[in-house]
């Protein structure tokens, strides 16, 4: 890690730079890829899963035998675990229920809002190492609050064929209707356009690697919404002379550990302090088991100095970052000046890893500095808000006049018409 | 209009079919001026503006003098109308914003969403034949009720390098922050990478021409957020034997008279309707300035009878409409069968327009099935919802073995380490 001291301003732009990510063109293969599947259905998904996952596969549906299996497998902790997870996200997420207000603006017209679920949705679970049951409650609970009628999980069969027994024990216990073993480029075009097993859905959510995030981006550019446009992941920690550096390496190595392209930045006003965390995750990055990955990650990574700490927030804030620490002597206070941030932990015991898998918070959030214009997934993610108007004789009259007018000056007739034709059989009575 | 009776359902997607759209591929054209802009700045703007709009600018920027002789160029009747649609708005949108509510999930573990304004954000205003204040209405206000601290406004001159007084009028009463005289590609070029005299923006909001649309698609992938996908204007109206012809002929007109591609469908369960609609469609399309513009977009439109109500909100969910009238007796019974629609007009007194200028709800709203996934500008779109958490030492001893558990099981020790240390802490004493 390298340490910036009293850093200029005008080098802000230049600190807040993410790693490189891998801009390698994959348009050409992912076009390629959605037209095979669009003119051969399910024989082109097969063709891919061989190619890419050597699986030689028959069918992509997760049957009943391998869940029950599957919740059979898992430990009892880890299950007991899981249902508190599962409390939580879903008290937190419930709590983002809207309910509908209607607000008379003139007398005689009132409008409300209502939620509608989004009928049919994809969540993407990547494969790899390690089993991302975690990212299967992130989206599949507040999908079921919400309402959402189909959630297709699609996630990458192992060499065996097999997905992780973690992942099929929490998709059926949180209703995930269909799983099916397929992964990459070709999961995300089977969900985009359908095929004879796999059901086209209205938005796809979920992370992961280079290929699943272009063919994500040709979803979206094909009319299939998404859920965040796609970066490594990320943290900021703003510590002062009262945080405790021990803690403090933990919460950058859990987030280093992530892969070579996370970034970490840890931003202070007392010098001692960050030189006290360099030390400490010197000697916790030596027993950590992903060590390379968290050091290659590291190497990224930023220690600031900055003279205050409403300079560290002013930073922060430029920067953007999904997750932010305020691991300083009386948080609150700082709340009111965070304008850009994905997630935000306050104090000493509200570590990163709590949002990752149990307070009750989301962690499919915004990184690349998109925390700028970009929330987090929340229940809102799930639904459509729809706006609703009734109008009656009296409020057409109150209103009446100056739609003419607007419309009018706009020269559009017909919009002025619609509402003279009404007026007009109010005064001919 | 074609008139198809008890079509099969399979013919439903057929009917949904939304006109062509122009899909000459931009993204050539696009990339070489965002490339010029990004190398050039305002110099790229000029020659693009001589280019296109035919004027030769010195600046862009509209000044004090421009806008205080726009003000008093617009009738009193029509500030008034502007006023009495802005307090409208202004109700509706005020009544959208949300209310910290911290959630306690477990014991000792709180978290809470709070709203922060997008910073800095984009209206497109397109020129062309009318000037759209409307439009000015319905991104500005919100903007200002979220609190956006920069609101730049781009929309192209005319060919003696004015505005239309009316947008300016608009703008200045709103509290826009800049108002620059630019327009097509370059002005979206503009707001996504900044130049010397236009700002980049976060999100970039507002309708446009296939050009301006094309745009809009290379800035978000340069990761400026975009409000919607763009799609022509659509209105579906279901009608009964209650229904007023006359009324309903004339909404369909005022979309109809939007744009060649603009596309009105309508849908009953009673035949003598649909043809007494077409009868008034036919006398009152005569009369109406833009009457070649409807004639032209009645041909892509579609009058469908269905053999019930129930029948017709099904197919109303399966086209998914901008906007969808309800002019049928005892509407608000069907309410809870709406499915997919951007904004929905009850009752016979409802009409479009009214949405359009003055009601209070917002006309920027999913087009071309996009009401599936997409839901209309509203409030939520100025503003991005950061969470927080805050987790005492006994919190994190609620929750904290379950985390440990599940990191654990994800193989992420990282995450599980920045726990147990801060348990182990506490066992320590």
């Amino acid at each position: 890690m390298k340490t910036f001291i009293y850093p200029d301003k005008n080098t802000w732009a230049f600190l807040s730079t993410r790693p490189n990510q891998n801009q390698e063109n994959l348009e050409n293969k992912v076009t390629e890829i959605f037209k095979e599947i669009q003119q051969k259905g399910d024989a082109a998904l097969l063709k891919y899963t061989l190619l890419f996952d050597h699986v030689n596969l028959t069918t992509f549906a997760v049957n009943q035998n391998e869940i029950e299996n599957s919740c059979s497998v898992v430990s009892e902790n880890l299950k007991d675990a899981i249902g508190l997870a599962k409390a939580n996200i879903e008290k937190f997420h419930r709590s983002q229920r809207q309910i509908k207000e209607p607000v008379e603006t003139s007398k005689g017209v009132v409008c409300w809002r209502e939620d509608r679920p989004i009928e049919t949705i994809g969540v993407y679970i990547p494969g790899g190492t390690a089993p991302l049951f975690s990212t299967v409650l992130m989206l599949g609970i507040p999908a079921r609050i919400a309402g959402c009628k189909e959630i297709v999980l699609c996630t990458p069969p192992n060499k065996n064929g097999e997905i992780d027994p973690v992942i099929l024990y929490t998709a059926q216990l949180i209703g995930i209707t269909s799983i099916h073993k397929i992964g990459g480029i070709q999961a995300i075009g089977a969900l985009t356009l359908g095929t004879e097993s796999i059901q086209k859905v209205d938005k796809i959510f979920g992370p992961g690697n280079q290929y699943v995030t272009a063919a994500k981006q040709m979803a979206q550019k094909l009319g299939t919404a998404i859920d965040l446009p796609a970066g490594p992941s990320e943290l900021l920690i703003i510590v002062d002379e009262f945080s405790v550096p021990e803690f403090i390496a933990a919460d950058l190595l859990s987030q280093a550990e992530h892969g070579d392209d996370s970034q970490v930045v840890l931003v202070s006003d007392t010098e001692a302090v960050i030189k006290a965390v360099q030390i400490a995750l010197e000697n916790q990055v030596k027993n950590l088991p992903r060590k390379q990955i968290a050091l290659a990650a590291l190497k990224n990574s930023k220690l600031i100095l900055l003279k205050d700490l409403d300079t560290c927030i002013e930073f922060s804030n430029f920067y953007a970052p999904e997750h932010l620490i305020l691991a300083i002597e009386n948080s609150d206070r700082l709340i009111a000046k965070i304008s850009n941030a994905g997630s935000v932990f306050l104090g000493k015991y509200s570590c990163e890893s709590a949002g990752d898998y149990a307070s009750g918070t989301n962690h499919t959030l915004p990184t690349n500095g998109y925390a700028k214009s970009y929330s987090g997934v929340s229940l809102d993610s799930f639904v459509k808000k729809i706006t609703f108007q009734e109008i009656t004789k009296e409020g057409l009259q109150v209103i009446g006049p100056a739609i003419e007018l607007m419309a009018e000056a706009e020269k559009l007739i017909g919009h002025k018409n619609a509402v003279s034709i009404r007026l007009k059989t109010m005064s001919d009575v």
